[in-house]
């Protein structure tokens, strides 16, 4: 390699598919940056640095030649396939790097991975750090969000050199240090479980104005619009609207019209619930969503039912202020959504020890990412005054919203009963928020029956201690450990 | 050990606290059987034989004694905790056993342990076999719901001594060879998650008719003693009324009313849902029953809640026929709750290589088990009837009942939605099955969605091939893989 070349870059990039090709000519074009990259296959590299000469790329056909070109302390982005492919490439690095330098793993890795993944290579001295990063390919050419976990230290060189490239919401870039290890790649996992929540009841919304309320996709899509005015505000309101309003070319009819409705999914959304439920909190709000799509996938079993259906239910009659009601009972299932995956967040940092900053990773998801919308300052507004509120649900602003709602909400999911459209969404928020609300809970009877068949016990909310009822014998009741009296 | 001992047992029991002597007990008390106890320690096995002399057991203090008492093929059936124990105990009779004899293990493990340990074990010619084993303590006395994996080989042995201690059901024993390595785990943790959804529903009937019904438990204790005279029948039922007929001898209050409303849990709920969502099996009912459990066990968040909670919905008045449709919505909401768990059964033995029977799992959870029921029979028809219907669903009878009992039970999510009345489980159950029955869904939106945020493609309903709008340019249509014209 050309002598020059070394230590020329401040930031290099490991694998140049879109994501990382959009990610290096994003960081080429902010000041001060002058970036490295390094594909397998170097025919890809030649691709990118000839169409992108302004971009000043370091291009390196060598391994060897690409981590010389990196000044100390080296830091390397890696964009490649999450799974063995990452692997390989962290080893190349580990082998070349120094203490000090800076592998950042880039993809979508699973946590639990990257923990890891820290765990083996920080005896080296180098920081590994896995980084969350949402906004798709266009996020990366132009302003993701990010969420880097890793290392305090790292952050000190890398930080800048991220902010330099994220998204800016109000003034400040979508970026923070998450916490230690995992943390990065698991408030990126939550991040998706929330866009699953946040799709479905979108989904459900639309179903209800369409099968109830009787509108056209286009007429829909002015509803979509004019919400993205008001307290909905979001990125998905606003591209729903788009889609809605799309006109196929083929038939002339509404494109949401010719698209088979399966939805796909790519897995995020299963480890988020699967982690939730490692953590126990409830997050019923983004299950029934991945629910939803696993059902919609079904079409052998959705043909069975039809073809044994005999007649379905009468649409309920609305009136005008329908719309209305349902934009009040998305906004409050989308409260409780964002309230349960924060919980899990909140879990996850203290299963895992991580110091996490509730209301930065809720500032650093207004832009970039999928999930962006002003009521994301919300959120931020909420942490900021009490860090210690049990759940969003209590922040008085959220409170308000929700009692504001209900009526409506509790309308709109009677309807959808009654005529016949899913809400698995919507119901399983309200189910929540009630059973929340509920000074009291059946979950009397359940340990009730739980000690009957199973001797496990139950607590009485009269006293302190155990106690198990002689089910079998002459029903009287035992204390199985000692109360506190 | 007294020569006279030697292969004189021809089955084992490894672990003596409840679970292992209650099974010992029973298998000592059929016909045919001479039982070998072991435990570490030995005070234990000493304290069951002294209490139980009629058992005639072969009691021995050191494990290699325990061996040497078993006839060949030598069959031992370990009760310990889950976990490390298990595989002590599992390494100490490995070691001391012979190509062609057996090993059970028959407590709760999770069935990727048992898959492991059996292809660790197998190489050595020792049949190893994960039994799942429900009904508690008494059942495990009395006869419990049997289900073992394994090699075919090993269940000619262990067949018959298994039926002799399971529960006997219509006068066929509830056990059968379920499949080959941890198909018994794994099918005893899909009853268990069942069992979690099972009792969320009952739960939800009894708060409707609380809290709407405006019944005293008493009265609610009748309804479920009616109740357990129709299609309802079943342990649960029966042990509800039980329940909420007790009243609480310091208090004189209802006893479910004495009881702390925080439900627990034990982990196999929470196993079903994670791989439910592995297999990408909707499983809503038994995900809301495992997460409104979670709920009731958050004090904090249910005070936070209720303490900014201004006014609570006002309970919608019912007549008489109230308890009427609540029946028939808990009777839906079951169907599809065994639906959902028959489901993942079928994907986890596709996915594992399992060549399941349907109707035999459903035939031997008809007795024994926690979840035993008239209305498994009726499971069985409808797998007997057509092995392959896509759904329980579409069978007849289930088709039959779900449409008789519609119209009850879109009128009670309804009132629930209204009244303020959490029921997840009820919710979830609709929305299921009108996304089933929907010819449309919203997924359609979803997919549009995925294509305009991450190029993700959709189908359409109208000609094969996979395809992407151009979004962010002229807003073409792209075909992105051949379609199959």
């Amino acid at each position: 390699m050309p002598e020059s070349t070394v230590g020329k870059a401040n930031i290099g990039v490991v694998g140049l598919a879109v994501m990382g090709s959009n990610l290096a000519r994003n960081l080429a074009s902010r000041e001060g940056n002058t970036v490295a990259v390094y594909n397998r296959t170097f025919a890809r590299t030649e691709t990118l640095t000839g169409e992108h000469p302004e971009a000043g790329f370091v291009a390196s056909e060598a391994i060897d030649d690409f981590v010389a070109s990196l000044q100390k302390p080296r830091t390397a982005i890696i964009m490649v396939q999450a799974g063995a492919g990452t692997d390989a490439v962290i080893d190349e690095l580990v082998e070349r790097f120094e203490p000090g330098d800076i592998i950042v793993d880039g993809g979508n890795a699973n946590f639990h991975d990257t923990i890891a993944r820290e765990k083996r290579i920080s005896p080296t001295g180098i920081h590994f750090v896995g980084a969350g990063i949402s906004g798709g390919e266009e996020g990366a050419l132009k302003g993701p969000s990010i969420m880097p976990g890793g290392s305090e230290e790292s952050y000190k060189t890398l930080g800048p050199i991220l902010a330099s490239i994220a998204a800016i919401a109000e003034g400040e870039p979508c970026v923070t240090h998450i916490g230690t290890d995992g943390a990065g790649h698991f408030v990126k996992m939550i991040h998706n479980g929330i866009e699953y929540a946040d799709m479905q009841l979108i989904a459900e919304a639309y179903d209800l104005l369409r099968t109830v309320g009787g509108l056209e996709p286009a007429a829909i899509a002015d509803v979509f619009s004019e919400w993205n005015k008001g307290y909905l505000e979001s990125y998905l309101i606003e591209i729903t609207a788009e889609v809605l309003r799309q006109v196929d070319a083929k038939t002339g009819k509404p494109f949401v019209d010719i698209v088979l409705d399966e939805a796909g999914s790519k897995g995020t959304g299963v480890w988020t619930v699967q982690n939730a439920l490692d953590l126990g909190i409830p997050v019923g709000g983004i299950a029934e969503a991945v629910f939803a799509r696993a059902v919609s996938s079904k079409p052998t079993q959705r043909a069975a039912v039809q073809s044994v259906v005999k007649s379905r239910p009468e649409i309920q009659k609305v009136d005008a202020s329908f719309a209305d009601d349902v934009s009040k009972a998305l906004y409050a299932s989308k409260v409780v959504a964002y309230a349960q995956g924060f919980d899990a967040i909140i879990a996850g940092a203290e299963k895992y020890g991580w110091n996490i900053n509730k209301d930065k990773i809720a500032k650093i998801w207004r832009g970039g990412c999928i999930i962006r919308a002003q009521f994301l300052n919300r959120i931020a507004d909420a942490y900021d005054e009490n860090p210690d509120i049990a759940t969003l649900l209590e922040a008085p602003y959220f409170a308000d919203a929700v009692a504001e709602g209900e009526a409506a909400w509790r309308r709109v999911v009677a309807t959808a009963a009654l005529s016949g459209v899913p809400v698995p969404g919507f119901g399983s928020a309200l189910s929540y928020y009630d059973s929340l609300a509920s000074k009291r809970l059946p979950a009397a009877l359940v340990q009730g029956q739980r000690d009957f068949f199973g001797a496990h016990t139950y607590k009485r909310v009269d006293e302190d201690g155990v106690f198990h009822t002689l089910w079998s014998g002459d029903r009287s009741e035992i204390q199985t450990t000692g109360s506190s009296h």
